[in-house]
């Protein structure tokens, strides 16, 4: 397993994401502050993992609290903190909400059993999001073939999670059952997930895969080269609408015009069941360089403008079927 | 009109598109080899641009045949290697064709008329493709409209020609009529030609432009933000499926889906009337280093197997339109 985020005595510790594959570096966070600035500048990303994030921030932060009348205060300013980090992904708001419910449940122990209570249940987030991707994998490996080829995009493997993946995680089951498979790469531009992490964790677990630029897919499904595609989300609403990382709606599109299946596997954590439909779910905008630079080198005019947008919203009718931890589920998605 | 490509004395000089848009770097080349060179490593690029690069190459390499005794086997030799540097764009093999008639035609001629001869009809080819350029921007300019916001993917403007530009052509046209536009720029992975070369472009023609990563075209016209789409080809069949850089195909593909016409801008000589369709155009893969690395840095695994075919075929289908200088040519496209 790799290691993504852990909880060490009073630390947070995460593997460095924006500096993989070129070096393995950790990053300690010692108060929330500096978790929260991790889950911004994306030290640690992913949905699943920035849920893990957040609780231990939270389990962090609120270590710090000195006295009982100041808890209340506390948890409420550590806790919004951590909410306006990133907009989209549900799981990060779906940790706080967790951590918020033990903390009111809990609120009248003394203030170190209290502190020991959240730390307990961050890591239950974090324990449990293992167990579940590994249901996952074990529902969504049939969807696989021996002999096919499977398309990936961004990165919703371990380092997207607490340590074992959820597309990723798929593929993996697959493979560990013994079935030959490959595994087409796209680089994601312009945080290049799929190139740096991606690559960097089917490369570690021996999985056979290609990397590829993301306009390459649509070329190779209609030539016939790619048997299915499966990603993860960052929220998906009530009618079956899911966001996940930019370029994942244009992903299903050309599967659907090729016939090609196309899946998204995430933990009942990443549905927002508050939302109707895709339309609310909020898109965040990420900075200019992101796009303009490459490992800090400017790959284009200096003044370009730039649009940004770190996820899009694939409609319900391109995904013949969601991979959770309860099995897959196939339309119609709409719950009452 | 910005600097492509030119004849100077015995020489042939060309800016590297390499290089921009950081440095405006020129290229010297004083033998067939090096213009030969120039086109494999992508010096120069663009179906019209290699065209003329093409011819002046025949030309060039023709002034240093010494005696008539030599001339069929030295213009052969030129012509093949010229021939062999890269296999996708039409205009390369018409340039060189049309460069074999006129040597066919006038190899009885002393040899120093008959090198002035071959200069000549280079040159014609550079100027007509600047005025042929003209045309498909002064027939396309009609299908953009005050308001519009229009996507382009890859570089085909004046640097992917003699210097007035096929899709981008048509884009600067309609702007010089005073429609007031935007253009979004697909960045082009691997080689980056449009966050490079046609912001660039776009920038100094003071066209107002956004840069976005090639995954983020989808979503934008999903959400109603691009009007239209206009790009060049590579080589367009009898039946009108078209060659372009990698990712043109699904940006078609996801025009279609989104009720948003898609256009192909070229000159006659990019249409290849002996192949029936798409399926028997040469599809040329390249260097996996260009997916691995960017501005000399390894983006990825350092062992990562990659793909990187460099074009693709857009189904005739897709297109409801060809932009070409004798006019808009719309379906059925089959000739006979």
């Amino acid at each position: 397993m790799l290691p993504t985020i852990e909880w060490v005595e009073d630390k947070v510790v995460m593997i460095d994401q924006r500096r993989l594959p070129g070096e393995e570096v950790y990053v300690e966070c010692r108060d929330y502050e500096s978790v929260a600035e991790a889950i911004e500048k994306m030290v640690i990303r992913g949905a699943p993992a920035i849920g893990v994030a957040a609780a231990f921030g939270v389990a962090l932060g609120f270590l710090k609290v000195t006295s009982q009348a100041d808890a209340d205060e506390g948890f409420s300013r550590i806790y919004q903190r951590l909410k306006a980090t990133r907009p989209t992904a549900r799981n990060l708001f779906w940790a706080l909400e967790r951590m918020q419910r033990i903390y009111k449940d809990s609120r009248n122990l003394p203030l170190p059993a209290l502190q020991k209570r959240l730390i307990e249940e961050a890591l239950d987030i974090e324990r449990e999001d293992v167990e579940i991707n590994k249901k996952i994998g074990s529902f969504g490996r049939s969807l696989i073939k021996t002999g096919d080829a499977v398309l990936t995009h961004c990165n919703a493997g371990a380092l997207a999670t607490a340590g074992w993946g959820t597309a990723v995680g798929v593929i993996r089951a697959a493979f560990e059952e013994g079935k030959k498979i490959k595994v087409f790469v796209d680089e994601t531009r312009p945080f290049l997930q799929g190139a740096r992490l991606t690559a960097w964790e089917l490369s570690k677990l021996g999985i056979p895969y290609v990397l590829i630029a993301d306009n390459m897919a649509g070329w190779l499904m209609q030539k016939g080269e790619i048997r299915l595609a499966i990603v993860g989300a960052d929220r998906i609403a009530r009618n079956g609408d899911a966001a996940n990382k930019i370029g994942t709606y244009s992903v299903a599109v050309l599967a659907r015009e090729n016939q090609i299946p196309f899946y998204v596997a995430a933990p009942l954590s990443t549905f927002d069941f508050s939302l109707e439909d895709g339309g609310r779910i909020p898109i965040e905008e990420r900075p200019a360089q992101e796009v303009k630079e490459i490992s800090g080198r400017l790959i284009t005019v200096a003044d370009a403008n730039v649009r940004n947008p770190a996820f899009d919203v694939t409609p319900a009718r391109y995904v013949p079927a969601f991979i959770t931890e309860r099995g897959i589920i196939c339309p119609p998605y709409q719950t009452h």
